[in-house]
């Protein structure tokens, strides 16, 4: 995975690599975007979908307003702002934690309905896998999940190809559309209208669309990211992303207008308009193809994204550290299945539909998306540089839009699974919080921030568990003399045929050895080795509390894996019943050991 | 679990506890048995029942025969013998294999049929339950299962009272049967005749009869758990276990030919033979449930078996030595999942139909038994006590007549997955004989047998990770003093929020600290804690090659779990991945930290 901020200066992006690295989940959400309008409209039948357009050019608008606005976020934060970012420089911790948890319900979200509406591309242009279409999601979602646990670093250059293609193809049916008189196609049947054109109907429209405007953000986060002139490029990339994405929406609008195309449940909008434009032939598969691809690729975004604001987090305390940590493969590893986890659930529970989560969708990235224009104009007002108004100004009239847009999408959504989305933000806000607390309260007991006394230097009983006398032995006790004062070796012996413990061999063994270490036996009639040597533990705990107390667990490690069941389990119960039991320091010496064949 | 040897000698077994805690699956076996006999006879319809009887008693004088012969096993082996113990003091160690990879099968067996049977008899008075009775045999292995898992430990006595009521139980309905003039239910009525009455099928109906035999080896291989005089007890223990089994034998097959009964998939033999004698009254449904119940032990029997058997081959290095541990809740868990796994496997597979599983069954036990057999002929032969030849006749013939039993049970039953018993015993074979080459050239690797040079002292370098100055780095540090002729601290210093790693502020309270400890720091760009620390123990490892390494990581043990989350992970990072890439001895300190509310 990219890891922004970890590459070097050649890995770093260029305008059109920021495209394609930071902007195809918000260029592929236009396979779903007006779809989603149209889905709405439909209500009031064929006259409802007359209002396509007038509602998506409302959503350009928003677009351009977004855009513009973070071109500013940009520049005032070069080192990738974010809501989180943000938020927690000018709004206080509470907000920023909002941003933070609606941050990731998106990324969630984001895999969920890229993998469905991928897939609905795939169905749209083999209809017989529409039955399927529940495992096919969860096969493309493991696939991306595989991708990501086994690191394919994936570089930005990848991507280009992909997405010029998708945007190319969709340009392509807009003109070849427009062009064409007639369509190729019979456009699908209207339903009767159960509705008539209200003004409820076109906000939920409106919301149900904004869906199209998700992950315009992702440059403003990633600026660390962009090659130097970073702030520039990044703005550039930002502006690009803003224009293609605006004139395709309306493209896509006209055309269905033009094509009367209606929604139909196994054929996607874009599939239709492609088959109205281009015919059903190669042209048709192959757009529906690529749409398949860079919704894939836009679910990916969602693993590169997820870390840097858990690490973020983490370095606020409000998640476990851990996750600062997000370079090291089992972190982020964790991580990975945790976001393909919550994923699965969602596509699952929504049956593969990708109208079933879109509207929950939009909801989180518009908080985010108001947040960040508030705390914009909160920057501006608290800097008063050179034409500070007309900058609050822009910021000021997106962050109204925003939020009205944020409303409808509450008032339209709520009942639609909205609520579920309020919920989940909630108690991440509260869960942030509580490990917060935590984090201070043991920051408390371990008194940082005051300077603790010297370190005490005391008297260390090194003891160490042996079963025979072999190079193993000697091994542990050699390095039990270099680290204690004092060195005892214990024994456990078991019953023997007769049932009566014996340790005599061993003794024996000992006494002509001569190690200068005195051996403890302990007897353990159950056949337990665990429990005699904890007993042990615990009486010397309770005498010798002045020593630093420590047991060397001799393992032998052997090369082959299997050969290691043979061998090592011993030391293994031994770690769980000490630790379990005792405060004793634990030191598992591994004698590596070659074995001839 | 009632682990043999380990016990005291007032919780040891006298002749009835032995009865109920040994004898309980020979005596279950009943249940399956004489039905095993009838379904083959069913083949050649009402003719070919008539011969249960003989079928019947030529079973029990095999049964005779393996009595008295076990009776000389207990004299002789009193540690408790067994077809292992047995096989290796007399026939090599190659045979003592083969015993024990039957047994294991016959273990696993039992524990199948068991199951298998008891829900037969649960199905028989529930015949609504039929349909599902695969999921009941799950649920029933589970729960076993989870009752072994969580060692209830079951004492002898507990079992006394089931193996009582069912005995008593198949006897009143014997009695009550013979005095009986005519059935109290119609009998079921009989197929017509596929085969006609040959020399085949009748071997084929004593193959499967032998079904009933298993277990009877089980004293034998118990003998240290019974009160003294041991050898008597138990001698007395397998004679009334002879007797009980051939009465009751011998008392159900004549009543199947008195009430003309025929096998029926839904209902059990025994089943329908209670309802012939006792009619369809609360006594059938007691009869149903004890048989249920004492099956369920029976299965049970072979979890507190395996682990005995197991540990004997750890001690002689045929399984991995932890087996030799079988008191260690872990290891004997292990050996519980495993055993249940491979039920469940069998279980499932045969979709619960007993009669599918019996014909393996036998199998592997007469394997068993003709090897203790032969080897006992040996072992008089070597003594040559007083009237041995009368003691190596008798064991002669119990090993003729189970050496001819177990040809037969191949011929008739090698199609019906004999051949499977066949190759899980080879494969058991060659494993145990692969771990035990292994364990040779381990032994060889450590010089183990030779006496070792005296243990050297080193100077030791103790490396102590830090993040912070707190009282767990004091703490740390002073037991890295007390350890290490020399302690090094070390950090990692993450890129702040310019992207340049700084660990100014980690410097400086150090220098303010003055823990007389140097302080090395690594700086991670790309936030990775584990691959600077592994690269930096590396170089050393390379250069400082006299001196003994340890790492010590130091760790904050808070009480509850979910605070756990929050702070160890560092250290099970750090641990992976030192353990994987280095040879540095690795020590966790925990330290105990009282987090206030």
């Amino acid at each position: 995975m990219t890891v922004p901020g970890a590459g070097k200066e050649r890995d770093r992006l260029t305008v059109p690599q920021g495209l394609a690295a930071l902007s195809l989940d918000a260029l592929a959400s236009v396979a779903y975007g007006p779809e989603a309008i149209v889905l709405v409209l439909a209500a009031a039948g064929s006259q409802g979908l007359g209002y396509t357009l007038p509602v998506t050019v409302a959503i350009v608008i928003l677009l351009a307003a977004l855009t513009f606005s973070y071109r500013q976020v940009i520049a005032a934060f070069p080192n990738g702002g974010g809501a989180y970012a943000v938020a927690g420089r000018h709004l206080g911790r509470r907000v920023s934690l909002i941003a933070a948890a609606s941050l990731i319900i998106d990324y969630v979200l984001n895999v969920a309905v890229s993998v469905s509406a991928g897939v609905a591309a795939l169905t749209s242009a083999f209809p017989s896998l529409y039955g399927d279409r529940v495992w096919i999601c969860v096969l493309v979602l493991a696939l991306i999940t595989g991708v990501n646990l086994y690191g394919v670093a994936e570089s930005a250059k990848v991507l280009i190809l992909p997405t010029v293609v998708f945007v190319v193809a969709v340009f392509t049916v807009i003109t070849v559309g427009l062009l064409r008189a007639h369509p190729v196609t019979e456009p699908t049947h209207v339903g009767p209208a159960t509705e008539t054109v209200g003004l409820l109907l076109l906000l939920k429209a409106f919301a149900s669309g904004c869906a199209a405007l998700t992950g315009v953000e992702a440059i403003a986060n990633a600026v660390p990211t962009f090659r130097t002139p970073r702030v520039q490029r990044a703005q550039h990339t930002e502006i690009a992303l803003g224009g293609l994405l605006g004139a395709m929406l309306i493209g896509l609008s006209v055309l269905i207008g033009r094509f009367r195309v209606a929604p139909n449940s196994t054929k996607t909008v874009l599939a239709q308009l492609t088959e109205a434009s281009l015919g059903h032939n190669a042209g048709f598969y192959l757009v529906q193809f690529s749409t398949m691809a860079l919704l894939a690729l836009a679910a990916n975004t969602s693993f590169g994204g997820m870390p840097v604001l858990t690490s973020l987090l983490a370095r606020d305390h409000h998640v476990p550290h851990v996750f600062a940590l997000r370079a090291d493969r089992q972190v982020y590893r964790h991580g990975v299945l945790v976001l393909a986890g919550a994923a699965l659930v969602l596509l699952v529970g929504a049956r593969g539909d990708t109208q079933a989560l879109v509207p929950v969708f939009a909801i989180g990235v518009f908080i985010g998306f108001t947040i960040s224009q508030v705390g914009m104009v909160r920057h501006w007002h608290l800097e008063r540089g050179a034409g500070w108004q007309g900058r609050a100004l822009l910021n000021g009239v997106g962050a109204v839009l925003t939020a009205a847009a944020t409303v409808i999408e509450l008032i339209a959504k709520f009942s639609k699974g909205g609520w579920l989305v309020f919920l989940a933000v909630a108690v991440l806000v509260l869960l942030f919080e509580s490990i917060h607390r935590a984090y201070q309260r043991i920051g408390r007991a371990l008194h940082i921030g005051e300077v603790p006394g010297p370190p005490q230097e005391r008297h260390s009983l090194v003891i160490v568990p042996v079963s025979s006398v072999n190079r193993l032995t000697q091994e542990a006790l050699a390095t039990a003399l270099s680290l204690g004062d004092e060195v005892r070796a214990v024994t456990v012996a078991y019953p023997d045929d007769e049932g009566m413990p014996s340790a005599e061999p061993m003794r024996q063994a000992w006494a002509q050895w001569q190690p200068h270490v005195p051996l403890t036996v302990l007897t353990s009639p159950s056949r337990s080795l665990t429990r005699p040597i904890v007993d042990y533990l615990r009486t010397l705990e309770a005498t010798v509390e002045h020593d630093r107390l420590v047991v060397l667990i001799p393992e032998t490690h052997l090369p082959r894996p299997w050969q290691r069941l043979l061998q090592n389990q011993r030391g293994i119960l031994l770690d769980h019943a000490i630790r379990q039991h005792t405060d004793v320091l634990i030191c598992r010496l591994r004698f590596r050991l070659t074995v001839p064949r």
